[in-house]
């Protein structure tokens, strides 16, 4: 047994506003470790976009999501100030602020120990498709006799 | 000294809405690893429940927490899809998703490291009784001469 | 090479409601940790204020931010019982719950893994100055030979 930590990063590529599944990416960066035991903390390095866990079954759970943080959050809000970007600007910082930056998901028997409807999601809050940068960091025991 | 990862499962049985303290199960996970020194991760197995910290003291803090909720994200908003399981349906992914899957809570001592008006709770957004799942991922270092 | 855990305690002097940017104490705890791989976790040891990764370049971005939690949940809100220390006293609990109490960042090559834009910010959400006690805690590898 051996205690490691292991980084990966990987990019997606966004189409705009939205929520994309990312747990298949995270779960192969669990198995490219070969961490048995442990915790994988998920992180975007951004301040445009965010994490949920989010249901994964029906996808209008998802399409109700978007659109609550558009009426909460609205884009035509008129006391804005920072708007150099365009009316998403703001909007998406404030629902990035109410979602998630990092989430850490317990590991098991080498598996993510996510409940049966829980998928990881990047939230996406701008209008233009982007290139997201996300890293897994996995900290723990390999198994037995492994390195 | 020895490095190790301990995990603890628990079932929360919830009575409708509302906030359950958590913070006594969650040392007692922490008691039963032996860790000295480290981070205890608490994560919810569900996307119609959450966690949140809390003040611990006064319950009138906790009956304003769940009707800003209530207000926030109302059962009766008439734009949802997403309603198979009912009106709180919805609203219990969208409350799940303003507050915490996970949290990562500092161990020092052998003790977690909450300030003194902090609590955890699990913070039930479904109306009938549920049992929840609740796993507490500790990483850390042992006593010296421990094992 | 050697798996550690390394704790950093640090008190904020706060002038009231606003966002503090925390990045640097963050890095000085990592630099005497000397850990190079792993994860570094914040944790705010209060209950009426939290943290948030917010867009450390436009400082108007964060004054949107500060208005957008006054407007969400304002203070003359006439439902709340729980005031016993003033109309800031219940907002500051749930503009806290909104946010975080903990947020993890991955360490690698000694550096915290932030995006260009991101920075570690204190959100105090009363009016009065306070002194907030911050925990930061490194969990990692050292350089190969060092201890």
């Amino acid at each position: 047994m051996a205690f490691l930590v292991h980084h990966e990063a990987f990019e997606i590529p966004t189409r705009g506003k939205g929520t994309l599944e990312i747990t298949g990416r995270v779960s192969q960066a669990l198995a490219a470790s070969k961490i048995e035991e442990g915790i994988a903390t998920v992180f975007v390095r951004h301040t445009s976009c965010s994490l949920v866990i989010m249901e994964n079954a029906d996808p209008t759970a998802r399409a109700d999501l978007h659109e609550f943080f558009e009426r909460l959050v609205p884009e035509d809000t008129p006391w804005f100030e920072h708007d150099a970007e365009g009316p998403d600007d703001m909007p998406s910082h404030i629902r990035m602020v109410l979602t998630r930056t990092s989430e850490t998901v317990p590991v098991r028997n080498g598996a993510l120990q996510l409940g049966t409807w829980q998928g990881i999601y990047l939230f996406e809050h701008r209008r233009a498709p982007h290139r997201r940068e996300v890293l897994v960091s996995l900290v723990g025991t390999t198994r037995h006799g492994e390195r």
